[in-house]
């Protein structure tokens, strides 16, 4: 019979409520919370080190998980798992781990890549859903810049279903970027409504980047002016309907397409 | 001077909730309620009929509304507004208009039509998302079979951003459109993991219609044995992560990228 936390006093559970809210916390600590069996399936398969995982076998069951030390489970109780977990249909398993962050330095690029940059991504939600599509198309990296948001906040990745951890992801500035792109040329198209080129009359078959803006603004000029390009989805409807990860997913999956998948 | 409603129990006001609340409600009374100029612009130019706008000027200004008759139009308080209106950052205009129910006989279709069929579509938000991009790609109409969600629940109106007045919507049960599809020779293409065929090698160009399941079990046999063919979208990622409304987007602007937009 093994020892189960049963206070949320416990300083252990006061950590995981402070690095669920804070991404200061999380950068101080460097450590991330997530939660679910896939997502640390896909975490220990992209190499992250795991900290700790809490279980509450009351939910999760007494199924052995795999590729955690002992010593660094600890089993929890309901009461004490209610307050830590904030996925509606939670599996039991919360996970502490080390991030990986991604610098254009170290980043590890194929001969003829597809990125996806994102300039200023403000809901977690949208960059969720951008990761799923980077993880279905194999983007080999998304490159987010004067990020708004943390790349590693529990709804981003919560609502890209473990994808954070599949892709390289890459924070930087919209200078360094843009330097960093020239030095490798990579072409960038930004998608703009003012373009005139469309998308799938776009060669997207060589070394190149797709940037969007926000859903709110779109690009700022920095990018506008800086991209080798600007490229539009035809919007034939009575708005300009599509919302930002709609938008990525269309030209990424054009882009997979021209290149024979 | 106009009068101001004021309070919370006015029998307007409460009908409002009601008709918020359950679709029951909107069926019986055949009215629907939504928010928000931009959608009220839309519905207009849809021919939708208005029956009562409510008007919060505190929140709205004194701006003229164009199209609707000033006998229709409530001015509310900003209490009684706040209690009626359930999107953040509305505008101070909430719409009660009478709603169109298409049918597979009454919808207007071109002589190449292209449709999204929907199978019993679970969350209003992927009902609202896949409307935005129907009128985008100016999908011709959504046919939404055995639906367990209202198309006009107020969270799928809002998720549409109005799309759900631009886009013809019928409601129906699987097996009348299967057989309305044999009908009007419009070719079903049934969207699963499944398939052997991607759908970047499917002729999307003449008529047809593309089969979308719910994100949690997928089509059911009665479709994927029904439809003319089975496609899927390659998945080249850890994880099958992409989500139907996503999915919906990339395979109809491949349609309309075969169709030369």
């Amino acid at each position: 019979m093994h020892e189960i936390l049963s206070s949320t006093q416990n300083p252990k559970i006061k950590n995981v409520l402070k690095l669920q809210e804070k991404s200061s916390e999380r950068r101080k600590q460097n450590l991330i919370v997530f939660e679910g069996n896939r997502e640390l399936g896909l975490a220990l398969d992209a190499g992250f080190k795991i900290r700790t995982l809490f279980v509450c076998e009351e939910v999760w069951g007494n199924e052995r998980i795999e590729g955690v030390n002992t010593k660094d489970i600890f089993h929890i109780s309901k009461e004490v798992f209610d307050k830590i977990a904030y996925r509606e249909g939670s599996d039991g398993l919360i996970i502490v781990a080390e991030p990986h962050y991604h610098t254009l330095e170290t980043l590890k690029l194929p001969e003829n890549p597809f990125l996806i940059i994102l300039e200023a991504v403000e809901k977690p939600g949208n960059l969720g859903a951008i990761l799923r599509t980077a993880d279905a198309a194999q983007v080999d990296a998304v490159i987010v810049c004067d990020p708004r948001t943390d790349i590693y906040n529990p709804n981003a990745i919560r609502s890209s279903v473990g994808c954070v951890f599949t892709t390289q992801v890459v924070t930087s500035t919209s200078d360094e970027v843009l330097e960093w792109l020239k030095k490798e040329n990579i072409t960038s198209y930004a998608a703009a409504l003012t373009a005139t080129e469309f998308y799938h009359n776009t060669d997207m078959s060589k070394p190149c980047a797709i940037v969007m803006g926000t859903e709110a603004t779109g690009l700022t000029e920095k990018w506008l002016d800086g991209a080798d390009k600007q490229i539009k989805i035809p919007m034939r409807g009575k708005i300009d309907s599509l919302n930002v990860s709609t938008c990525t997913a269309i030209l990424a999956f054009e882009a997979m397409r021209q290149r024979g998948f």
